[in-house]
């Protein structure tokens, strides 16, 4: 118990953090705390189970691949604990091994509809969205990126980071500079941070806007996500809690305080409604926007009931 | 002729800068230059004339202001040098008055356009879109301000500061969130560094950004320009350059020399159409931006013929 | 047969009316027929009972609700008369259970929808939409509601006597003036009379000029709807008619026989295409419209082959 | 002085409303008033003419008809005051007739747009609306008419019967059905309040509902208005007032005093934005809304000078 | 072997050609090799049955039917060679026959959503759009065709052929006219090469702009398609080959040869957007573009497992 | 008066033909009966001139550059017939050289606007469109030409042989692939058979279609027409005739012959409405579509009077 209280306490003060990190940290848990579990009582071993789950989902209770995790682990069968067990350890180290995947396999599929000679734009840092274009850059297509800063964090500085790296062509632009250059773009390729069951994507301040003007423009937005990302809750109404982040991050205390009427927003994320974005490419295929319910369905494995009893 | 050339250098040098500045100097050297000129001869004197205001023009092919400060003054009349350089002056110091009031009058219009408890946004540093705020804040309207910090140069804390100072509350927010405060937003008002003939509106990067995201959301743009910001070379098909701006203002030289595949584009200007603009506010009435013929004929005193042979 | 005859006439004559009335009526008659059935033979039996169901279906061909509760029934399992019972009251009092609780359960989901200080339109009268309200006023949220009068039959004064009653401020303005204060507006909830499997509304006329308004202003539609709402006959291609009603709503008989020239149209309802709705809010959940066929097929229980058979 | 005071008073008193007859009534008043001076000092004569002028524009501030029409008579010449009394006596005149002949002139330009079979859809009752549908009928051409009953002073019964007495095919229906008919339509034609100098048109609350609708369908929407509806002051920002009526035309005082949280809201006008308006149809011709300064300038004779000193 | 190799010669040398033959033919040959097939060993039987469709599926790896058909035979189940051989003969069977009766049930369906009166738009020759006019005509309903001639190959003439047949009325236009006749449309029907899983459409090239003013104008776009149409590759991001055809069925060689800076594009097919697509009827229903997924799922009967091991 | 009627006959029975040409033939015919008339009295002179004139225009009524020319040589003026030949002579021979150097100053205006590599899409045959190619081309700018085939006249292979001379190199589609190919597009330049006064375009069948495709994807289209393509009579509501053309355009009467009920439409012309329009480029300069009525009154010298006394 000391353990799971260990990375419950880690997942809740945000030691352990991003999408991927916590979900695979939260099986794992589950499933080696299973393991350590004394009792050989199916139904004791159950209850503990179930406890363990609920104090691991209640740690970030609006992080989305949290309880995708835990659930994808609570589908254990088994009239035994040990064959609960091996329930156990199968259905997590699968989930662990494709969620490690995931991103590769994002590659493999969004990099087709990469042609060659094709300029992409991205905006802030996404591995699944960079996944996508080091795939094509490697499959020899001649590809360019323009990228933009995105303030306040300026993560647009690692995205060139990476991409040079991997030599790929990039141009930095300003996050204001996306209209004036969305005529040169073929494809824009973004990230998510989550995914709502009406089809809405939870993205980095800023990219409603580059969506918006793609539209505008005819040019397809394509969201590179893994499953995970995808909400459940949000079946149920709830909405993603927009996060506002410390106003340091726009303007230096010092300078704010030397004005009477000014204060600074700074939500970090913002909603870009389905209709434009064109594909949501995932690890086990493209689809659009509009099939979230149906991947939370058919590759979360969440039913109705399940998401109204287990607070999804 | 030595003062002549001397002005013409700093406007050349841009030690003379900004659209009104620009204009109310060439205004004033013009109606200097004419007293100064020995001739009693008034065919010398008008070609003498002619010859300063095509130096002057040439100093900034494509600034906009200067060709309309110049033509002001060269529409003088008179049969003696001596009716001339008193036409010159009335017409010199008319166009001055005219300039240095234009920002007032343009507050005095345009603020009627706000009503009390409007949240406006802008972006970037207009002094006649901050006159307009200005002056609804004077009339005792309790208004709010959204704005943006504008990257890369940052003229957003300008804004922030005039309004500061003026006692009206003001909300700083990155360039990438104008899309998600919009909602808030009962009206945009924003400046411009150049109107064209079909009524597109030039101004800092991101301006139409803010304008597509305006439009989208059923927010009226109001743009905030003085008469002689409309160009009258772009009739004749002209298009305003747009300024390719030093890389360093998005990052750094040595961050960027650490790279081997990146480019940084740094445009200062963009071109937002006429169907996001419902109104151009300027000195002398609100317009929509379809009618920038119309203000360049009536007000600014073009000619089609003119255009042509006068370098407009 | 008698008792199933009376209510098969009742269903006919629409002394029994109400989309949710209806359903529940037609799942209690079968149930209660299939105990007072006097056979042990199970094949009677279902024979028996597959004639009752087609006699209550055919009663109202084109309500939408009907064939869902007679399905939900139907879907019984049974080798012995004792077991179907068994089976048919199961189904049935779960089915009349859900639809009953289902407003309440709609108003939980939707109400996470609001925010405190939202401003609410509606349109005519719907109880879905009204449970959204009451449950977000009864989180304490401080909300208002704009609803229209809803000619020609006024239900709007209904929806602003129970939002009186609830303590919820209204504002009641002619259907008119939904434009003018679409700007005030923060979210547009209303019922359905039906929805189709292209995802398409239809509601109460005007339903769909509210939506087009709230497009054009970004706000986001929200339909409140339960479950057997969803008509599985427009999978097959089925339109669902729209009722023309009594001219005499829309002006007296006695003023029209003035006029030679004049007819009166009064259709009662209209369509909302779904891409004027964010979202269909049910007791099951949120989805987007384009979700209709996965509701109809996992919460409906219809299968291609049976909405063939069985007349859907 | 008296019979001025008088005629100002009854114009002040709304006795005299309705745009044209305002007009009418404030220019013969004017030319009245110039003969029944007793003075022959034209500089007398003037300073008396501005002072009477200012008074009846100042009766009805926001009415737009009325500083047009004063204007059309200021605009008299004359070194004597007999000179003067001719001038102003032609002007006057030449204006009553030129607006008692508008709505002619309006049917005999807009009717050539009207084509045999279309179905005309109109909102409201507007005089030049209808002539222009009269004109069409009366050149053999078989239209149909749906019109709205506009709530909340049902004027579209008005329309009803002046197309009956003409023999018109009419269809009556509610303001909520504007879309669902909307696919019948051929073409919107509608009035107009008052048309500003950006072109937005203020009529009749609904209108910008169907002309949105309209936009929706692509079918093109005529507003038949008379030159002196067009507002010079919105030329120098001036909004036009949308007077908000009397709440017992929605709902009775006794009905309302029912309810505890219930405020009506009864706005007599909206806008439409020009981008919804194919063509302005005047007495002087067709023209797009974004024509109106022009209008202004050309047809009503206003300056920008004049505007700014005389209250335009 | 043998037989089974002329088969995949003619399907790789297009001698069989066709979504619909092209999928028969392989179901067929499939049945008919397993029945050939010497061995009464299951495991043998299967392993030869796996090379044999991997055979064919690879004859055309872009046809969209061909794997469809593969994957529906493929699906059989049995312990022994004959329990397998009845399985397959039951499946292949099944297909065949749901194949031709596919355009017959899509008439049924589609024909519901033709009111009588309608004028119906199409575009070049398919066989499942056509159903739809015939089952619209055979019901009795008056309906007229607008259809396009379709360059370059003039599939529209075939498509008055067999209109004027079933004495169907016909206007015949050439593609530039689209736009001008879409105001007489009621709904725009066509068919399709292939759906894609974002639900996109490939049809004959032409298509997305037929859409497009459809779209423009408000009239809904039903596209009349076999499920087998539906591509299972593209979940996985595959694009579908926009095919580039001879340039001389544009130009003829000759006049194309007196030219020296000139080529010819002629691509086949393009790609409408799922936003331009009121419905997909299918064989099984109607159901909106973004329900693409869901199809192949339920109906084609592909799990994302095997598409990616089959290559689907 | 025989040679008058002559040159009336040709324009009437389209030996002369050509909007240009009509223009140019109907100024110089009036300028040599001015010389040949054999009057000193000038009020004979000018009935004369004045009836000669009318049957000018009477020729062909709808034609619009034919009221043009005529009212441009009837501006002129003078006491004496030697003073009003002299003053007719300037007038048309003005208007006759204006007239031929149109098109290259289109050219030079246009050209402007099209940057180095360049992709232009034009349709039909234009030759003010192709001048603006041809001039950019000239000033050393690698541009391409995307241009339709132009059924069912085939324009199209004259612009590809125009353009091929030119050194220029062009793609050419069918005009179905317009959509397809827009995405390569920088610029669509296309020409005009007439402009209306609220900014429509009408051009050669398809052009509204290539509009609206440029439109959904954010490229400019620019119309490139001489002044006298702006018809005055549309002003006073008259619309500008759409051709019907022979159905044997479209396909062959033997072939036609064979069906029973199938019709040809065949219209020559289109409407673009002028939302789609970015520029038009004329002789004295560049102007959005609404400008149309400034450039009649303005450059054509038409006020509303003589449009109504003259037939305009």
């Amino acid at each position: 118990m000391k353990q799971l209280a260990e990375t419950a306490r880690k997942i809740h003060e945000m030691e352990i953090r991003g999408a991927g990190k916590i979900a695979r940290t939260a099986a794992a848990e589950l499933r080696d705390y299973a393991f350590r579990l004394r009792t050989h009582d199916i139904i004791e071993f159950n209850e503990k189970m179930r406890i363990a789950a609920e104090l691991l989902v209640s740690m970030r209770p609006t992080a989305v691949s949290l309880p995708n995790a835990v659930r994808a682990v609570k589908r254990y069968k088994g009239g035994t604990v040990e064959d609960a067990r091996r329930s156990i350890k199968e259905l997590a180290d699968g989930f662990i091994a494709g969620s490690e995947n995931a991103i590769k396999r994002i590659g493999d599929i969004g990099s087709k509809r990469v042609r060659d000679g094709d300029t992409i734009m991205t905006h802030c840092n996404s591995a699944a969205a960079i996944s996508i274009m080091a795939a094509a850059y490697a499959q020899g297509k001649d590809i360019r990126v323009i990228n933009t800063e995105s303030r306040p964090r300026m993560q647009g500085h690692l995205t060139t980071r990476q991409l040079d790296v991997l030599g790929i062509k990039t141009s930095l632009i300003v996050d204001s500079a996306v209209r004036y250059f969305m005529k040169e773009v073929d494809i824009v390729i973004m990230g998510a941070d989550a995914v709502t069951a009406n089809g809405s994507v939870i993205n980095k301040i800023g990219t409603s806007q580059v969506a918006l003007s793609a539209k505008e423009s005819r040019k397809n937005v394509i969201i590179a996500a893994e499953t995970y990302k995808f909400s459940p809750r949000t079946i149920l109404g709830d909405l993603v809690d927009i996060e506002e982040r410390d106003r340091g991050e726009v303007i230096s205390p010092e300078k704010l305080s030397e004005f009477s009427n000014v204060t600074v927003k700074n939500p970090a994320f913002d909603v870009t409604p389905r209709e434009y974005i064109d594909l949501i490419c995932t690890e086990v295929g493209g689809f659009p926007p509009e099939m979230a319910y149906v991947i939370i369905k058919d590759f979360l494995g969440w039913g109705i009931e399940e998401m109204n009893s287990n607070g999804a």
